[in-house]
């Protein structure tokens, strides 16, 4: 399989997560990319029209995209539980995963407006609302999320989001007001998957 | 079941006509909601840290989101096929999904760049980039969405994009260059749960 990758994107991450826990790593080749909203990468187009990361090639040639699409695919060819089999345990971990992807839509979107858009056309009630929803989600996460239930999609996504949480919002220092969620994620950041580094070769 | 429901969001009208399709419709009662990304939706955002439509409450109090989840949720406790059981066929009915979504999400964003943000902090490049995706999904739909195949929520999800170009993208005029689409969705528009509208009780 081959997965254009980008190494600061958050939902590449999520995927290369997913497969490491899947024992799938090894089978993911990594092509280069430059998506970006405004400026869109024409061999991500050719293969995605949405234009952007991740988005996978099967074996038999087929595009997958988005995360949540890869996420299942991988974990169905290896047969495993990251979403889980039992009906009410998947509901949960895929609200889990649409809430950890919900912030980091929102981080994202945050993201885009302070530093791609040009400064004279930032709306700061936009971002505003935007890092709302990322303190909305992260007091949620402290309230609901314990270390103990089964692992699943939904910890890796809520994962990916606090790490770019860490990459490019420094100053909500989300760890202060989050005690909890803060001990989750040093836990979870123990296991080999989180801690391993993805690159393009050279 | 409880639904916080807007009467324009494509998203909304997606789990409707899901809900629809499985015989789920009279279980649902709708809710008002005024989702914003600036001025957020206090009642959703107590039950949906996103504070986003569509926000499905369970008859067991379960706060469910967003549209997928919804759906994926509905389609289990019907037992039924809109993510279809055999796993070839769920990998192109939720990669299709994942396509119209894309549709809509870019949708949106152009829609709120030109709508919702004030004048002057308008991007022309942005808007541009999105409508671009819009474009280049509705090339691929074009080229790869055939009317025979079973349905499920990957033609849901399409027939909702449509629906919404129609609401607020009329100068694209997406029918001119798509004619098997244009056909496809004429064919899909005839089903009872596309024809059927929903409003908040009196």
């Amino acid at each position: 399989m081959k997965l254009f990758f980008s190494p600061t994107s958050p939902y590449v991450k999520k995927v290369l997560i997913c497969a490491d826990e899947l024992g799938l790593s090894d089978k993911i080749e990594l092509l280069p990319a430059k998506a970006s909203p405004v400026l869109r990468d024409q061999s991500i187009v050719a293969k995605n029209p949405l234009g952007k990361v991740p988005t996978l090639l099967t074996d038999e040639g087929v595009a997958l995209f988005d995360s949540r699409v890869i996420c299942e695919y991988l974990n169905d060819i290896a047969d495993a539980d990251l979403f889980p089999k039992d009906k009410r345990a998947k509901w949960n971990a895929i609200a889990m995963q649409a809430l950890g992807d919900g912030l980091l839509d929102a981080a994202l979107l945050a993201r885009y407006e302070s530093f791609l858009r040009p400064q004279e056309f930032l709306w700061k009630d936009w971002e505003t609302g935007q890092i709302d929803k990322v303190k909305s989600c992260l007091a949620d996460f402290e309230n609901n999320t314990s270390k103990d239930s089964v692992f699943h999609i939904g910890h890796i996504t809520l994962a990916c989001g606090l790490a770019y949480l860490d990459l490019r919002f420094d100053y909500l220092d989300w760890r202060a007001s989050h005690p909890k969620l803060k001990f989750w994620f040093e836990e979870i950041s123990k296991r080999k998957s989180f801690a391993k580094e993805w690159s393009l070769k050279e």
